[in-house]
């Protein structure tokens, strides 16, 4: 057993996390207070702030869940579903299929609509789905972490509020790397992460609710088969405007260097920061091309932060994964499902979106085929 | 809104989190490391072993949960009650309500055992419930974060284990700093947190795992109602001897905080660190008592590492708290429930159990009374 522990840093340009900065390092290291404090409730009512700008809300319910994404996506289906409620799942990838999975957990009578992996969905068979089986929610994911895909939100709001259904959104890879904006787009219920493209350790999991999606919650007949993520409870600790209550212990320090990662992202602004996630993105497409490798997704439908990029014919992906980390302490991430073997997740994200970044990434790769 | 937040250090002698040491801190800002990453799988291996010592267990099963405390008994919940179970939880706190009130989000068939706030519980009556109700599952609090009473553990296996139900112990302000000894006791399923005794922030929750109760999860007929928390799913990632897949992505950088507090307390020695814990608690309470102060809970069934502390007659606890924290920089908490307004809670966990913090709370105390 050792007892120090000092890892060679690595550069993660993987699906996540990503690297942190300084900032965000030295924040995380910072003295704890109490989750009572008053200091410490006065930051957390800033990171709700800031947490609204980033997602683009003016949605009060809007806090960062004590947990990760996948804690998030956890929140926003268990406080909403009810044994026999009907849910719609739109899967081009992992994270459609596990929210499906969780929904049929909760009890929920599922439909799964399956579109090929690496495509966006077709709307018109969301809409024409929707209104086949009138569901209570509708789910989509706006940034698929396995694909690499972007799915644009237009029109999907009206086809889950014409149909009487709750819009959610899986954001844990675009926020904070491409265009978010909830209350423009109609989505009732959101989750992200924090090791993204936020440029925070994981940990922590940004969510944002609808005022339409807390008055859903409130006709629960049904209590929430869960007390940690009960939005009841949580909002008696996280709510605005009244006297915080104990429901659980937050994770002070992370919350000290969320705050940190998200003002680094307002002072960037945030049409910069996407912006500079496009041009990475790029680079990097560029600089593998001619070594091989070959964009899965179409140009129009990239996710910025996460390239996927098929390897030559032939090359034995774990192998070159294992060098790029063991001879250039670079990591990036395999394929997952039916892109397992044959395909790459590159990460640009948050504070590695950059030319310089790319760049190695390229010639890293060049050195070890 | 600021961007830079550098609050002042506050004395944290409260019901946790506690203060945590300079090590720890550094730890938590080191460069996040990939969740996948080799070096960081060897480390959270080395988290389980040093989990296991203070555990005082075998237990293959023994890992932190991404969440806080109170993720950790949902874990401990979710995954063993099916609806329709029999639950019998015993009652004598806050936290005992907790797991009943989860018990029934969760569909068991709940019995509520109830004992007075500040004693321990009735063995023979839970004996004599226990055969009348042949529960699956018996769930007691070791340390009661809310009354400040250590449940001593012996016997309890047997009523559970002779009526076919596992035990389930709350560990979460006795962990690192009270006996714990799962496997002499025979504790199934246990759950703490970091933030109080191990002085490491908020974030995670040490749980630990049976193989009698593995052996009970893999016998459900129904799906865990959480795909965060389910155990079959988790064991796919922190599970030994096989290779790591993703479920979720653990927070990194609290893994780093929570080895560098593990070897803290194993390199002091879990005697040392209790006789300290004991030492402290003491101390605390022959100086207070000539401010007018007097201990809720019998000398023999006091939790060291946290002390309730009935105020003196008159005086008002929620504006001498304010006094503290404001003039002193020191946290204490107020009382729950019954003892809400007439109670405080003072702990001297961690790094903060020493004859010096004693002394400087007594002497705080004595400044704003």
């Amino acid at each position: 057993m050792t007892n120090a522990f000092f890892p060679t840093e690595k550069l993660l340009l993987g699906p996540g996390p990503s690297n942190v900065s300084p900032r965000v390092l030295a924040a995380l290291g910072m003295p704890p207070l109490g989750h009572l404090d008053p200091d410490f409730i006065e930051l957390m009512e800033e990171v709700k702030v800031l947490l609204r700008q980033v997602f683009g809300t003016q949605n009060e319910v809007t806090f960062p869940v004590s947990g990760t994404g996948s804690a998030g996506m956890e929140f926003t289906l268990v406080n909403w579903i009810e044994p026999g409620d009907r849910v719609l799942v739109a899967i081009n990838g992992v994270f459609g299929t596990r929210l499906a999975n969780l929904a049929d957990r909760l009890g929920a009578q599922t439909t799964r609509l399956e579109f090929p992996w690496g495509d966006v969905i077709d709307k018109n068979q969301l809409a024409q789905k929707a209104e086949d089986i009138k569901p209570k929610i509708i789910c989509v994911v706006n940034g698929e972490t396995s694909t690499g895909v972007y799915q644009p939100m237009d029109g999907l709001a009206e086809i889950a509020h014409d149909n009487g259904a709750l819009l959610l959104a899986d954001c844990v890879t675009s926020l904070g790397g491409m265009p978010v904006n909830l209350d423009a787009w109609g989505v009732d219920l959101a989750y992200s992460g924090t090791q993204k493209c936020l440029s925070c350790p994981p940990g922590l999991a940004p969510v944002s609710v609808s005022p339409r999606a807390v008055e859903v919650f409130h006709q629960r007949k049904t209590p929430v088969p869960s007390f940690y993520l009960d939005l009841g409870e949580i909002l008696k600790y996280v709510g605005t405007g009244q006297k915080r209550a104990y429901h659980h212990t937050a994770p002070v320090n992370m919350i000290f260097g969320l705050h940190a990662a998200l003002c680094e992202v307002m002072e960037e602004g945030i049409p910069a920061r996407i912006e500079r996630h496009r041009q990475a993105a790029a680079r990097l497409i560029t600089k593998v091309l001619p070594l091989g490798f070959e964009p899965v997704v179409k140009a129009e439908n990239r996710l910025y932060p996460l390239t996927t990029l098929r390897l030559p014919e032939g090359a034995d992906e774990a192998a070159l994964r294992v060098r790029l980390l063991h001879e250039h302490r670079v990591e990036v991430g395999g394929g997952l499902g039916p892109f397992a073997g044959t395909v790459w997740r590159c990460g640009l994200m948050g504070v590695n979106a950059t030319i310089r970044n790319a760049d190695t990434l390229a010639s890293c790769i060049a050195d070890v085929l």
